[in-house]
């Protein structure tokens, strides 16, 4: 394990939950000139047949035993709420010094269920691709997914160093930006910026559908709330793995849209001003720099 | 007046303010194959002067006077905090049998300041394409901004029916899908499925700003705060002008975030699950339905 230093030097890789995600690492790893044999790890023929059809897997089973062995790399790309089932399944057949990581939205409780159930001789080091689409399923995998996203990789005190330079050396020959912090930074750092945003998005959504004018809303309201239609089991595991960052966040968020109403009711037309150009100005900067990041 | 049918039959039209919106009527004017003679009327001659090189307009002038004479109908597309003045600035060289309408994003005021400000030969009839950007300036006006999009038009008891059809006619010509309701209705309507979603929108940027983590967010925060990045002035005058309704309308987003806060405090999986499924199955039934109403 020690001697791949690149996705070029993989033999043998396992993706287990072969989805939106799972199938955008197996499709991106050929894109980008990996020739190691793919196995698509599931639950279900159907959805392992179909990612064999995508081109997103090369070989597929249900069976944990046969797709593990000789494998370098696992990434679990599950919900999360199937990630203590799988840790279970997969750690009899995880051959000494296979390196472990994964797509999960939340760290705190995927590091510390793998730290418990994995075996030592096997490496866990977490990872949260920022990258994904409110569509669920193979058929939406994309070889372009982790072009110049996010990706925050967030080893502990007791993971291996070469493991975690794995990893990161992995996401980044995707595509991805990589990030390095720890779990509990890292899932209070996404309640705010994308765990909060999905809750707002939806309740956005219900307030204006409850005006019974949907038909004549914009575009306006169609982009603000399209992360909504994202998959409600997906993100309750979400909101259940992160739960009390969240709810801090949701506390924030609540208490901003407080003081616009009051700024708002007072007419107070200053404090409103302040509050829309801070807004537009701090992310005008951030889509700025964020282009300047993308992939050419 | 009461021979105009169609864009087609327009000989001479007034845009006062050529930005976003009113660039966008004239091109699309022009699309549509009207070959009427379109004033362009504003305050500053650079803008006008580059609305008529991006053939928004045929030609300028800074004065309402020689703007107006012989239109046959006026688009007033300037900021609502404008309208006062501008209503009193054409109001006395409108012709007999002009008709006004406007592309305000709220339409109590307005229509009110127009029955009081406009003389009595004249028709206004209120109307609200929701059709916009994040970005202002005729640069980024285009013909088909209209295209598929809702249009409220608003008239009142006063309102000549001549007037109205023809105002309904015109946006329907541009390529918008028209609704008529009254103006309270109207703001009640707009302030649930736009005004609160932009205010929603700049309280979730910030929100995700207060982290100080914003280089590792995704597209999701991108899209959900995409109009955050709206102009912080056009949207002070909204938010003044449509008060009352759009403080409801925070109060009920508050309520419900404060509901989804409560259920995942609790850990109560069941009320977060449905709450995300209808917004997921309202959403994905409008999607669809937007989809099939768009113009091939």
């Amino acid at each position: 394990m020690c001697n791949i230093i690149s996705i070029k030097d993989l033999k043998r890789i396992a993706i287990v939950g072969v989805g939106l995600l799972g199938g955008s690492v197996g499709l991106t790893l050929r894109a980008a000139g990996s020739g190691c044999m793919r196995i698509g790890i599931g639950r279900r023929r159907s959805s392992l047949e179909r990612a064999r059809r995508f081109d997103a897997v090369d070989q597929t089973t249900l069976s944990f035993a046969r797709g593990l062995r000789d494998v370098e790399l696992v990434v679990l790309a599950t919900p999360l709420g199937r990630f203590e089932a799988m840790f279970a399944a997969m750690a009899p057949h995880l051959s000494p010094g296979c390196v472990v990581t994964d797509v999960g939205s939340a760290k705190v409780v995927p590091v510390r269920l793998a730290e418990r159930l994995l075996p030592k001789e096997v490496s866990f080091v977490g990872a949260h691709p920022m990258a994904g689409s409110e569509k669920t399923g193979v058929e939406f995998s994309r070889a372009d997914l982790f072009a110049g996203a996010p990706c925050v990789v967030t080893p502990t005190g007791r993971t291996k160093p070469t493991a975690t330079r794995l990893v990161e050396r992995f996401w980044r020959d995707l595509g991805c930006r990589v990030a390095r912090m720890g779990p509990r930074e890292h899932d209070q750092l996404v309640a705010r910026i994308s765990h909060v945003t999905h809750l707002a998005a939806a309740c956005v959504f219900l307030a204006g559908a409850k005006s019974g004018g949907l038909d004549l809303a914009g575009t306006g309201l169609m982009d603000t709330t399209r992360i909504a239609s994202g998959d409600p089991g997906l993100w309750r595991d979400i909101f259940e793995f992160n739960r009390q960052p969240l709810v801090s966040a949701v506390d924030e968020l609540i208490k901003l849209l407080q003081q616009a109403k009051q700024a708002l009711a007072k007419g107070d037309q200053a404090r409103l001003v302040a509050l829309l150009s801070d807004a537009k100005r701090r992310r005008d900067v951030w889509i700025a720099r964020r282009l300047l990041d993308q992939p050419t």
